[in-house]
Parts: structure tokens; sequence; C-alpha cells
């Protein structure tokens, strides 16, 4: 049974990207060093795409930078071989290639198929390997696609085994759409170690459905000990305006030191953090806690 | 494995209890007639609480009588000798009767320890058998007390006994305070069938943390298959005001569903009749599928 899990925030990129005002490079590091001041060992800061296409995200490079020397794991999204140079410019240690398990998502997304985007990843990866930076990847729609439905486990484990080719020693399977049912979860999860039983897996799941929490409770059944999630929920699926985001950090820890596992993160810390969120975005976060009336409780990690 | 789950809806007592305006009778009938016609087949309509207590439940004396001839089983609470004579006087064909397995609830709520008041619905028990109506039970505060905090499995297993010597031939387990995490709805669940092999065992489960779906999925691993849930997720914890209120019928038939798992519910009639709950209490509803913008998608059930 799994006793310990890696919890990475990821607030500062999917939460942020999704929100209508860019928030500033210094609010960033204050949200950043409250996390990690909160026990968050694993930050995802930031992504290398174009700034005219994501402009929250325009602020990476100096983010990356400016936060060199910090204890945490500091995680970057690296789309194509520009974002690598940016990322080994910028003096990254780790970063994330990003490709879309489904065709039509890949499509939107990259203009490519999967395969062909995972074809021209493969400079990106060349690049950040010469630039000794660690490789991890994302599985963007794993499991369920907004464009071509349910993804077979066996495609997925596809798309798995060309990122370990390409040097990524850990996959984060992501539900972008927060459609995936806990067995659906299961199955692709277990088809990707099957194929690469020294892979480590990770989730990257939402809550569009509600079924985040069974997923991830399903997840820890299997063994699974690394999940993204963002402080507060927030992070929202591009194609469900309005509904949850991102399984919320605040309410994994919960369920987790609740289970009796830890996580290394003081939830009470954590809550400080959340409300600065809350203030800084400016409207209601959708983790559960959020809405939790504030207080002691037994029942709160 | 579970192949089809008989979900209870609540909202006509759980989640209209909470609400601060009391809705019609006129009202409730048509919100029952279209859950019934979305394919429910179990409806919990009020309960025979003192009207002063919770005036919101003040018809259901009315609603019962008005429902007779209905095809779906109609439930109701019975807390006392007196709501054991109302639900006979009205015609009911099932009751529910409720205890708090926590000793800080039962006497914040029914004045009385967890055992006396077992006690005392021992007299109501009574008045409902000669009555020919079906008794069922409802453990409030089965796992976790806003007062006690956790509650050991062996007690509700203990509650559970003395409801099935009562003539109890299913009993459900709340999570009244929605802070129970997974393993600890296991542990209970298993505690209680290992003693009543032959009792059905249920769930009434508050999503407050976050939780809901993740012990729902963990509860159907081990086979159980009675569910209470409530439209549109309302129904707060009255210890947590604000925060999300009972797992959402929606919500849950959508995770069924997705899973495979037949619920008899059709899910587009549900979402006409959620609408309608939405525009009569006027407020934003708490279950995830609610915030989905609407048109057609490939996840929902």
């Amino acid at each position: 049974m799994v006793d310990q899990v890696l919890i990475t925030d990821v607030v500062l990129r999917d939460g942020l990207q999704d929100e209508p005002i860019a928030v500033s490079t210094e609010d960033k590091l204050r949200l950043a060093h409250g996390l990690i001041d909160a026990g968050l060992t694993s930050l995802e800061i930031g992504s290398f795409v174009h700034p005219r296409k994501v402009p929250q995200m325009a602020d990476t490079d100096a983010l990356v930078a400016r936060m060199s020397g910090t204890p945490a794991m500091l995680h970057t999204l690296v789309l194509n071989e520009h974002g690598a140079r940016r990322a080994v410019a910028a003096g990254a240690r780790h970063a994330r290639l990003v490709v879309s398990a489904s065709e039509g998502h890949s499509q939107a997304n990259a203009g490519l198929g999967t395969f062909h985007a995972l074809d021209r990843l493969a400079l990106a990866a060349e690049v950040l390997r010469a630039g000794d930076v660690r490789i991890e990847a994302c599985i963007a729609t794993a499991f369920t696609c907004p464009f071509d439905g349910d993804i077979t486990p066996a495609r997925t484990a596809r798309v798995a085994d060309r990122l370990v080719s390409l040097g990524a020693r850990v996959v984060h399977l992501a539900d972008t759409i927060g459609a995936a049912n806990p067995s659906q979860v299961a199955s692709t999860v277990i088809a990707v170690r099957d194929r690469q039983p020294s892979l480590l897996v990770g989730l990257h799941l939402h809550n569009t459905y509600g079924m985040a929490s069974a997923s991830a409770w399903q997840a820890i059944q299997l063994g699974i000990t690394r999940f993204d999630a963002s402080l507060g929920g927030i992070g929202g699926c591009p194609f469900a305006p309005g509904a949850s985001g991102n399984i919320a950090t605040d309410d994994l820890v919960n369920m987790l030191h609740r289970e009796g596992i830890s996580t290394g993160i003081d939830a009470d810390k954590l809550t400080v953090v959340r409300d600065q969120l809350a203030a800084l975005v400016g409207h209601r976060l959708s983790s559960a806690l959020a809405s939790v009336p504030a207080g002691p409780s037994a029942f709160r990690g």
C-alpha cells in the first residue's frame, strides 16, 4: 500500500494559464515560495509556449531564472525545439515534454497528429538532453478527448513508449477534460506499466465531472505515488469553461492525510497560500476545502 | 463486480430541508414526478420531524398522501413514535428510522445518547410494523461526527445490529458531515456486513471535503449497490454552511454509466429536472455536472 505521495502543484502553470488576467511575476514568486514553505517539493511553474498564444506564461523564462537555487523541483512544459532552447537558456533543471494521445487534440493543439508531434518532440528532447535538463513528459488527453471521445489504453501506452525512447523517466497521464472514470484510469495505468515496468507513472486529473477523487483513489490502489494538483482547484478545462478545474492540492492533501498517506505538506500553511491565491485571482476557488468554513476541524489533514 | 445500482434521490428531503425558503408542495410534486419520469425508482420525500423544527418538511404527510399510487418507493424519515404514527396515518409504505452513531450528534439532535435513542426508536418501530410500513434505517454520523471526531467501525456496527433487531432490512450509513475518507468507509461497511451478512447496506455520502466520489467508488468495489444522492448536489452539511452538499445524483449517475453500471436513469431527463430545481432554489447547484456547459458530450452517461 502507498504510504507516501509526491504532489506537484501546477497552479502557476495550469491554474494561472486559464485566468483572464495575467498574474505578475512577483505574485507568482510569492505563491511559489508560499507553496515551498508549506512543504511542496515539486512545482510546475510555467510553459515555454509562445507568449502570444498564452500570454499568462510569458514570464516563464524569468521565473525559472529567478527561482534557480530553490530546493524544490521546478517543472516547465516544453512543446517544441524552440521551447527546449528557452528552457536550457533559462537554466531549467527539469522539463516536461507534452503530447496529446488523441489525434484530434494533437491536431488542434500542435497542428500535427500525435506521432508526427512525437517526431518533432524528439528534436526538443535532444536539445534538453544536450543541456542536461531532466526530461519528464505529460500525455494530454490520455483517457478522453473532446474531439475523439475515449482513447484506448493501448494508444496511450504506445505514446508512453515513444516518450520513454525520448528519455522521459516520468510520464504523467493527463485527463485534460476531466471526464475519465476510475476504471478507465486504471486500465490505462496498467497498460502503460505493463509495457514500461520501470517508468514512473503519474496522474494529472481534472475534476470537471466530479470524478477526480475517485480516480485518484483508484490510482493509489494501483500504487501510483505521483499526482499533479492545483491549489484551490483552479485551472479549468478549456473545453468546459466555468467547470471545476484541476484536482485541488488542498483536497488531495486532505484525503491523503486522512488516509494516513504522507505528503510532507503542512495543510494549515497551504490554507494560507490558498487564501492569498483567492485574493489574487478575485474569484471563488473550486476546491471543496475552499468552501468549508475556516476554523479547526478534526477532518483536515 | 456491481453491474446495477439503486439510487435513492433525497433532494426533496435532505436537499430542500437546508434551503432558506420552503418549496411548495406543488413544486415538490413536480420535482418528484420529474425524477420518476427520469427513471428514479426510489425517492426520499420528507421527514416526520416537528414542523417547528424543520418547517421545510411540514408538508411531508400531504406529500406522502398525494403520491400514494406512484410506482416509485417513497421514503420518509421517522425520528420517534409520533413520527411513526404520522407515517402510518399518511399511508407511508416505507420509512427510515434515524439514529446517530456518535454520542455527541445524538445528544444534539435527539436529546439522548445513541443507545437510549435506539430504545426510544423501538417504540417507533413497533408502530411502523403494526402499520405494515416497511422499515429501513439511516445511521447519521456513521463515520465522523462534528463533536466526537472519527467513529469506530465497531460502534457503527453495534448500532446497525440494534436497527436490524428493530426490523430494518436496509441500513444506510450516512457521512453526515462529508468528512469520511474512502478506507474509513470501507472498514465500516465491512464491520457492519461481518456482523449482519444478510443486511442490505447503503451509503449516504456528502461531498463537503471533496471525497464523496472516492468513497462511492470504494464502496462499489465492496459490492455496495445502494446509494442516496441529491439532485444537483444540494443539501449542505449544517456544520459547514456554504460547503458542497450531498453526493450529486447527476454526478453519480454519470460516473456509474461511464463505468458501465446501470441505474435505470435517463441522464438527459435528469438534466432537465436539475435545471428546474436550480430555477426553484435560485442559486448555484453544487454538482460538478451543473457547471459543465450544456450541449452534447461523449462523457455524460
